[in-house]
């Protein structure tokens, strides 16, 4: 997967949480460290599904997980101390045996970072199982919904 | 408690562990970055417990959990990238209700920090229990056992 | 210290941000992860400056910084994933060579963590400098401001 | 880029680090979480370097900084708390812009994730350069270096 290739389904994502970079996030060049964008992948994430009315904690409730099979994160732009966020995301695909969810990163309206993580989902034994519809139904490409702006 | 207070004590610590500081630990100064000491003296704890014949896994498999309630850290001298740091590591102190491990961590011979974790003790049902005396009898103030020196 | 001598200190801090606890900051009792809480006393600390006025954004632009030298965490309740934690923070001391910040951490109006930072002064060569008094004047002890309410 | 692409060159990736995995770096679920798989990478890149003569501060020394521009991590099978994990990596790939370093992360021989990350060359001002020959001599494709088993 290219960049390129993704950047009519970024430009769609809605805004979903905010996050202000912490002085531990950065390294010895004043740039966020690369591992910390995946942290922030699951903060959007998390939001997302939440303003879907699925907050995650509720698919644990019906005794699923939806562990990370596969990340792939594009560093775009520095992202420095004290910097405040957007993060965009949504679920753009759903298969029978994964989700994927794509993420932007924005700094005054520019993007300095996009990605993606796709989960398999298993259920309370942890076995994998089928995607369920109520999740695809409830959460599959949403653009509709999000954060009130600053 | 003041590090004096501790200090006859830190100069007894077994070596347990070595750490490499990467560049994600260290902020834009070069300094490692204050919450990273918690999980050295996480991995120092791991390791003591391990070399008195205790390891973690084993205590947790007879169904007790032993959560921090304190934490303590004194950061005495800058640490940087790549610095290579020894791990001291002992408990120090048992009560009835929780136990103390004392850490002092080093940068060729020289303390760089040191610090001290309380942990009260749960059952499987996760309700506190008195500190039981095998734990005492087999980790308490080991200072015979220590990692081969580099 | 003891939790009990600080508790009348803790009782007057202001609120200065908010923290929803992520899957990757509890460990596998869904216990928030220990280091996380200093983490989550910087995101306070760097909040309660900004709310003073003097972002540390600026405190570095006058060519200070205000490294840990010592670090003091009380794990009061457990705290889980998904939960939403108000912190609370102000600077509650300052010596000619430290200044100390306090801090609380809530869920639903219950302390569930509290915690010191104590800060030493270095210029812009990284030598010792004494707090000065701009920093005390603008940010010592100032209850007044506060996040607005959820 | 599919996981079955690289198969062949991630079979021939150096021994060069390992690690054991922390309390603190696995959910609720006891999997070790995301984000830290890109922590492990730098771990494994940091020993590569050094094991090829090169260590990352000499190159910093020489005024460069390899700044990443992209990650993907293929989580293959769970890692679990007090695992013993063997990180593998190499430098496989430099175009004019870019060096690519692959990686593979084993458990008693199995794999259990692999990835790669791809890094611009900035010069101590900042600019992109090209990748300097001498780190493609010292450093690309040299599968001959390894760790000493355990």
């Amino acid at each position: 997967m290219r960049l390129a290739e993704i950047e009519a389904d970024l430009a769609k994502l809605p805004l979903v949480s905010r996050k202000r970079v912490l002085y531990g996030e950065v390294d010895k060049m004043n740039f966020a460290y690369g591992s910390h964008y995946l942290t922030w992948f699951e903060q959007g994430r998390n939001e997302y599904l939440r303003l879907c009315g699925l907050p995650y904690t509720a698919v644990e409730a019906r005794g699923l997980a939806l562990p990370v099979v596969e990340a792939h994160v594009w560093y775009v732009a520095p992202v420095h101390y004290d910097d405040l966020l957007d993060i965009r995301c949504a679920i753009t695909a759903c298969s029978k045996t994964s989700a994927t969810f794509l993420f932007s990163i924005e700094k005054d309206g520019e993007r300095v970072a996009a990605g993606s993580t796709r989960h398999a989902c298993l259920d309370a034994a942890r076995k994998p199982v089928h995607v369920p519809d109520w999740l695809q139904q409830q959460a599959l490409a949403r653009y509709d919904i999000s954060l009130d702006p600053a």
